[in-house]
């Protein structure tokens, strides 16, 4: 079972901040980070109830990077789903779905959550690994920052049986990988405009595979060796 | 797929009342029924959102018995789940259960939702045919109201939804895609007693991964590229 850690970025309603610490309470999550809050007062505390200590312990960050810093893997929600295959980078899961993937995994996930009014900005989606949308009516897909988080935690921590899994790659192992792979597209002289959206579609096509260790390794492996082929021969033009 | 009637009993915050509101309309609700409600004002309307529509086509009623009238089925939910036998008014389906019994109904339904403080009645809770608990933290299992509507709904009317999905790449394409992962294997001089190993790492990742047409296509091309590249160099040598 993942250890969650759930980050708000930019909530305008201390309201429902105050909301999703209790939804957190009542699903046993401890882990509350606010990037660039409102002010959290009254509101907010009246509203978390027993999650109070849940939100007196948030840590506030300047940045979404701090605020996901040291997780392996990073989820964002939203509530526009795409159906074009070349917006990949809002291609999005089911909560089912990722409640599945997350049982078969360990570690500590972000699951990000975005503005009221506006959501998560596209190069906030481009460092999640998943994106994660709430089946909804398409008349007003838009849920409450808050019900859209119990939703998510109901599934990821309700829905119960747990299989024994390897040891999946560290947010670290991951980031090596991803490397590798930006390695690879540079010395492969892969078209410069390109770059950031393959990356992203290989760091998501990963995202959903929760790969092991061992694949991480194997497939790093991969990469270096072309690239390292690619260098000796450079250097001998 | 069954027709639901929400039914709040003595709401005290309009708030909570608003966001109910508007979780319905989320997921295309329409009949909501308050029974003995606070004064529904512009808190309530401001929560609502878009769901302003379904909160003020509210009917308000002096009784539960009137609320539900009408109805086939009743659905009382409640936070405090008993394992007593003796307790029978209170052992509880969990929603998965419930959403699967609905989705096999037909008729109008009442989910029955109660005081944000004490909850349901002993005598509101025998009129029901089914009691509902989500399962929580045994620490704080008390969920918002709203909170608790928005994942009942999502397990009535939206677990089972698939989010739109591209096109997934076929055999064929995912047969040429590993073609060029083993060129690139060779070309890079990986060693050939692990190739096999490799190439069914990465046809597993692959195969859970279920990638959409344009991910392979790039990812093939990062991969021929790379090859090229190398077999350009080498031709120089």
């Amino acid at each position: 079972m993942v250890d969650l850690r759930v980050v708000m970025v930019e909530p305008k309603y201390e309201g429902n901040v105050g909301a999703v610490a209790r939804a957190m309470k009542n699903f046993g999550i401890a882990d509350l980070r606010l990037v660039r809050p409102c002010p959290i007062g009254d509101d907010a505390r009246r509203r978390s109830m027993h999650g109070i200590d849940v939100l007196e312990a948030a840590k506030k960050h300047e940045t979404l990077a701090r605020a996901i810093a040291g997780t392996d893997l990073v989820i964002a929600t939203s509530s526009v789903a795409t159906e074009s295959e070349k917006k990949f980078a809002r291609i999005a899961a089911t909560p089912r779905v990722l409640a599945t993937k997350l049982a078969e995994m360990q570690g500590k996930v972000a699951l990000v959550l975005g503005r009221e009014d506006f959501g998560l900005l596209n190069e906030e989606l481009l460092v999640a690994d998943l994106l994660v949308s709430i089946p909804a009516a398409p008349a007003y897909p838009a849920l409450n920052v808050a019900q859209a988080a119990a939703i998510l935690f109901y599934e990821i921590y309700g829905s119960g049986a747990q299989v024994a899994r390897p040891r999946t790659a560290s947010g670290m192992e991951k980031e090596k990988l991803f490397e590798a792979f930006n390695d690879l597209l540079a010395e492969s002289e892969y078209p410069v405009h390109k770059r950031q959206r393959t990356t992203v579609m290989f760091r998501r096509l990963v995202g959903r595979a929760v790969p092991s260790k061992w694949e991480f390794h194997a497939l790093m492996g991969v990469f270096q060796r072309a690239t390292k082929r690619i260098r000796r021969l450079e250097a001998k033009e």
